[in-house]
């Protein structure tokens, strides 16, 4: 052992030695293509060369700190913000998605004084320390030691699974009942003395299934955290740059009129290069540049990060990724739905552009999750050379968040193979160890396995 | 502004762009060429051609996370871990020195189940939240807001300036003195129901003014932080990779048995690409693998950072880099001590390798810090394109931590000149905002101004 146990591989019973990739795919040493539905980091396509030559070109010329002027830098601030409503218009580059929501989380405490933060059931927003302490998807897990006391999980708004369901609900009422739980933790924590500092949410939520906010959400939560002297914080990490098609960020989804205090960027900033960014406003900046704590980060936007990103942003605009991503996650929505009248399995397909959920239940009344026949699935689709893989907190959601240069013909692959497999799934009647045994099989299933048929992989 | 501005530029009322480096130098916008001695991430020289090249294959070809296997982190993993004592075998990856000492803190918490962590007075671990709280550096200056409750500060163990100097004992007194400090410290903890968690150390002190610790010390302290229950960490993130030149680690020079239980890596390890690492024991690898909480680093250990890594190493092997280090550091030692000879401000000269400070006092018997003069001097060493930085609490020790390729050459030129703008300041007597006034200017210095010269740099 020379690497950490604590780093989990993909498929741990067999991983994979990929060698190479190129646009959505990627190939194992023995030459075997894989369909790359998994990889939201190499966002405009693995090793995309526009972006490999920027990287190359810059290396040999100059990579320093921050320290020193650099046009890069420069270029990159401007052209970044400007994709952003003009409040949003100071930058700070970090090198991880964690590093980027840890500084947000310092500038947030700095502008208001407070400390309290709202997040989300099941969120996840990086791996330092500060980060697990608000993120129930890690403090909730094995291994967790459960929430700091100024911190309040709100249930995320997921409207199919969350406390409050379209069973029950119109989605107007959805949106109120989800913003209400937060004004009410606004509440709670005034009430305990500790003032909300900060409300922490991903625009949609990815490591909690793939969960889209119902309209009128965020504004809601936005009026009620301000009322309360907090500040509201975007996590674009895992679904900003364009991955939602219509708008390069998903916080822009739920209206115009919708304007995080704080933006953090990272993942497909620089498309696998050690690239991230805290956007936010002018206020906020000078009230943390008003205590004189110098911010220096060694490798934060050092002339190399800063063409990459520039490369990024080159070939999301020249190859109209944002486009794309609409019409092929229009594609996919529309057929994933289309599976679903045909596969009992599925319970919900939700998302947009190349953020997508297809939500496995054992019942569609109950809504119980499919989490063993997820795995089975993500097992079988591997066999087929498709890489797809499950979250959620019953990790029953497959979870589609290829790179954006995905295509019709990829996008077909993927719905044919699934609904293949889950064609192949009706046909038998239990699966132990991927071995799947036919009707008729030596072991005759128990009357109990035929209602809930035991999916099982190692 | 579009650009943080808690952002510090070097030199800031004069700031340079610089548009390429090559080795030892750095370029800027007019052509002029600036001998590098404040740079330690561009380690084996800047835009080394190995390395780019090593980046550049890579790029092209593969950068995916590590929940894939790839041979490049195996590689590089064995040929770290074989840098190290047999017991320091596994290792994290990570993009930044802040997230492998936020890491090693998290590893060290899981393992001893304890809380307190001994920290040094002026030490700097990293920008993140919970590095802040353990590096006075930070909590000490504007905007800093004192250490937590779990935190002990022990007085650094600097036999010239601290809370013991050899004015009045013995190099022997001074390790046992120091170290005596920490031991009150773990007694302090244990009596306050805290208990020793890590002793968290650089090897040696890069931020408190280039401070090497008495012989001894480390010894002395692992002893009575492990009696108390607590690990010790060297944190090598400026130190490592070979900057001391008689070894590749700078704990290493403290005696072949000082073998810490955790030691970070970072800066140079990828000569300016975000590259990081935790090594440490299996046990403690172990116990937090068994709490069941997964670690993982989206870019972390990714195929490019690992076949940048090795470069690093294949040129520090190959160029012989640590003799080199060796070589021009004994130089510089035995120049900057003939200097001291010349010159009455140089109160100290110290290091190893190429980690060198030189103190610069006001009075040699009171070691009042010259800050104002350490300033001054840098502002005209760039005047004549050398780049040299102060630091430590009084910002008075000039940092010499080239890249490791600074040639003989070099060190000849960055001597001369230095000696050259200590002369000229000894024939000055007021020195406002940079521009030197010549004894017989229409302001008459007063009297107070003879004895304690003014060097005002903005």
């Amino acid at each position: 052992m020379r690497v950490g146990p604590s780093c989990k591989l993909f498929f741990k019973s067999d991983p994979l030695k990929i060698v190479r990739a190129s646009g959505s795919y990627m190939y194992d040493e023995e030459g075997n293509r894989y369909l790359d539905c998994i990889n939201n980091v190499c966002h405009v396509g693995h090793c995309h060369p526009h972006v490999v030559s920027a990287a190359t070109q810059q290396m040999a010329v100059l990579n320093t700190n921050s320290r020193f002027l650099h046009d890069n830098l420069v270029l990159y601030a401007e052209r970044l913000t400007a994709l952003f409503p003009p409040k949003l218009s100071v930058c700070f580059f970090v090198n991880s998605g964690s590093e980027a929501n840890d500084l947000a989380l310092r500038l947030a405490r700095t502008h208001t004084g407070h400390r309290d933060v709202i997040t989300l059931d099941h969120a996840y927003h990086g791996h330092v320390t500060s980060l697990i302490d608000i993120s129930p998807y890690k403090f909730n897990h094995p291994g967790g030691d459960g929430k700091p006391d100024w911190v309040h999980v709100a249930p995320v708004a997921d409207i199919y699974r969350g406390k409050y369901t379209d069973k029950d609900y119109t989605i107007e009422q959805l949106s109120e009942k989800y913003a209400d739980e937060v004004k009410m933790l606004c509440q709670k924590s005034s009430k305990e003395g500790g003032r909300v500092c900060i409300f922490y949410a991903e625009s949609m939520q990815s490591c909690g299934g793939q969960i889209v906010f119902p309209p009128g959400y965020l504004r809601q939560v936005y009026k009620h955290v301000r009322e309360a002297g907090g500040v509201c914080l975007a996590d674009e990490v895992q679904v900003g740059f364009g991955r939602v098609g219509s708008h390069m960020w998903a916080f822009q989804t739920q209206g115009d009129d919708i304007v995080p205090d704080i933006v953090t960027l990272g993942k497909p900033m620089g498309n696998g290069h050690p690239v991230s960014a805290v956007v936010t406003t002018r206020e906020i900046a000078e009230s943390f540049g008003a205590t004189g704590m110098e911010y220096f980060n060694t490798f934060g936007g050092n002339p190399v990060s800063a063409a990459v990103a520039n490369a990024v942003l080159d070939v999301i605009e020249n190859e109209k990724l944002r486009e794309n991503a609409t019409e092929i996650g229009n594609f996919l929505m529309q057929e994933f739905r289309q599976l679903q009248k045909k596969h009992e399995l599925i319970g919900d397909v939700r998302g947009q552009g190349m953020f997508l959920g297809v939500d496995l239940v054992k019942d569609r009344e109950t809504r119980e999750p499919a989490t063993a026949e997820a795995a089975y699935i993500n097992k079988r689709l591997k066999e087929n050379y498709v890489l797809l893989s499950a979250d959620g907190p019953y990790r029953n959601v497959l979870k589609f968040k290829s790179p954006l240069v995905f295509s019709l013909e990829n996008a077909k692959e993927l719905v044919s193979k699934v609904d293949s497999i889950m064609e192949e799934m009706k046909q038998v009647e239990h699966c132990v160890n991927g071995v799947v045994e036919q009707n008729g099989a030596t072991e005759k299933p128990s009357s109990k396995s035929k209602k809930h048929t035991q999916w099982i992989t190692k």
